[in-house]
C-alpha cells in the first residue's frame, strides 16, 4: 500500500498491532467530554444544516481551542459515520491510548482511596462494554481491565454508548488475565467475582479492602481459570422468574454498593 | 389491499389502532421463555443447518406442545428477521396483549405484596425499554406502565433485549400518565420519581408502602406535569465526573434496593 493510501486511511478507525483503535469520535456527548478532558482533537466536522444549540456550543469550544472545524452536508456526514448516529458532529482524535494497570492503581493512590477496579472477562458486546464504562465512571471505579482476546475494544461505538465516560476512566488491556489477577493479588488486592451461584450476597460484602471485581460474559459467566483465582464470589439475589441479569446491570449494582459502603465507612 | 396480501402480511410485525404490536419473536431466550410461559405460539421456524443444542431443545418442546415447526435455510431466516439477530429461531406468536393497570395491582395482591410498579415517562429507545423490562422482572417489580405517546412499544426488538422477561411481567399502556398517577394515588400508592436533583437518597428511602417509581427519559428526565405529581424525588448519588446514568441502570439500582429493603422488613 502506497503512502497516499495510508494518508487517506489515517482518519478512519484503524487497529494497530496491539489492537488499539484510533481515530474518530461521534455524537454530541462524547465530543463535548473529549473537549473538556483535553483529549487531542485534530478536527471537528459539523453538519451544515444543524440547528442544535449543543452543536453551536461544540463549535465555540473547538474554535476557542484553535481546532479546525469543517461544515459538511448531511449526506457526507452520514457517509463518514461509523456509528450511524453521529447527531451532527464527528471528530478526528488522536488514538485512544490504553492505560497500564499501574496507571489505574496510581489513580486510586493519588485520590487517597483503596483501589476499586473492574476486570471484564469476555464482554464482547460493544454496547455492554460502553454501558459498563459509563456506569463505572459514575460509580467512581478507578479503572477497567480488559483481556486482549475475547473482548470488545475501545471503538467509536463503545465511546458513544459510554457517553463520554471513556475520557475519564483509564482502560487497560492485558494479554493474560490470570497472570494480571495474580499480580494484583501480590499487590494486596482482593479479587471478587460476580457469580449467580456465589456464596456471598453482594450487599452483605463490606468492600473495605483494595478490590478488583470480575464481571463475566452473560452467556458463560467468568471463565474457569479466572474463577479459580477469585477470593470471593458475589451473588446478586433474584426476585423474579428470569434470573438472568444483564452484565452491565450486575456491574452497576456492585459498583454503586461498593461506593456507598466505602463512603459510609469513611464518615 | 386484497385478502391474499393481507394473509401474506399476517406473519409480519403489525400495529393496530391502539399501537399494539403483534406477531413475531426472535432469538433463543425469548422463544424458550414464551414456550415456558404458555404464550400462544402458532409456528416455529428453525434454521436448517443449526447445530446449536438449544435449537434442538426448542424443537423438542415445540413438538411436545403440538406446535408446527418449519426448517428454513439461513438466507430465508435472515430475510424474515426483524432484529437481525435471530440466532437460528423465529416464532409466530399471538399479539402481545398489554395488561391493564388493575392487572398489575391484582398481581401484587395475589402475591400478598405491596404493589411496586415502574412508570416509564418518555423511554423511547427500544434497547432501554427492553433492558428495563428484563431488570424489573429480575427485581420482582409487579408491572410496568407506559404512556401511549412518547414511548417505545413492545416490539420484537424490545422482547429480544428483554431476554424473555416480557412474558412474565405485565406491561400496561395508558393514554394520560398524569391521570393514571392520580388514580394510583387514590388507591393508596406513593409516587416516587427518579431525579438527579431529588432531595432523598434512593438508598435511604424505605420503600415500605405501595409504590410506583417514575423513570424519565435520559435526555430530559421526568416531564414537568408528572414530576409535580410525585410525592418524593429519589436521587442516585454520583461518584465520578460524568454524572449521567443510563435510565435502565438507574431503574436497576432503585428496583433492587426496594426489593432488598422489603425483604429485610419482612424478616
Amino acid at each position: 500500500m502506497g503512502r497516499k493510501n495510508n494518508e487517506n486511511r489515517k482518519h478512519r478507525e484503524n487497529r494497530n498491532e496491539t489492537g488499539e483503535t484510533t481515530g474518530r469520535l461521534e455524537g454530541k456527548n462524547p465530543i463535548l467530554e473529549a473537549l473538556k478532558a483535553e483529549h487531542t482533537i485534530n478536527r471537528v466536522y459539523l453538519e451544515k444544516s444543524s440547528k442544535d444549540p449543543v452543536i453551536g456550543k461544540i463549535y465555540a469550544i473547538a474554535r476557542s481551542k484553535g481546532i479546525v472545524v469543517s461544515y459538511l452536508d448531511k449526506d457526507k456526514m452520514n457517509q463518514m459515520s461509523e456509528t450511524r448516529n453521529h447527531q451532527g458532529v464527528i471528530a478526528d482524535v488522536t488514538p485512544y491510548s490504553y492505560a497500564e494497570v499501574d496507571d489505574i492503581l496510581k489513580k486510586a493512590d493519588d485520590l487517597g482511596q483503596m483501589p476499586f477496579i473492574f476486570i471484564l472477562d469476555g464482554i464482547t458486546d460493544p454496547n455492554n462494554l460502553g454501558s459498563i464504562i459509563r456506569t463505572a465512571e459514575c460509580a467512581g471505579v478507578h479503572g477497567i481491565i480488559l483481556p486482549k482476546r475475547r473482548s470488545a475494544a475501545l471503538t467509536p461505538v463503545v465511546a458513544k454508548v459510554a457517553a463520554g465516560a471513556a475520557e475519564h476512566i483509564p482502560v487497560a488491556r492485558v494479554t493474560n488475565l490470570t497472570r494480571t489477577i495474580q499480580d494484583l493479588k501480590e499487590k494486596g488486592l482482593w479479587i471478587a467475582g460476580a457469580d449467580v451461584s456465589g456464596e456471598t450476597c453482594y450487599y452483605e460484602y463490606d468492600y473495605q479492602s483494595p478490590l478488583a471485581v470480575v464481571i463475566g460474559s452473560e452467556g458463560e459467566g467468568i471463565s474457569h481459570l479466572v474463577r479459580e483465582n477469585c477470593d470471593v464470589l458475589l451473588r446478586i439475589p433474584m426476585y423474579g422468574r428470569i434470573n438472568s441479569l444483564n452484565a452491565a446491570v450486575a456491574a452497576a449494582l456492585i459498583a454503586f454498593r461498593a461506593a456507598e459502603k466505602r463512603e459510609e465507612a469513611a464518615l
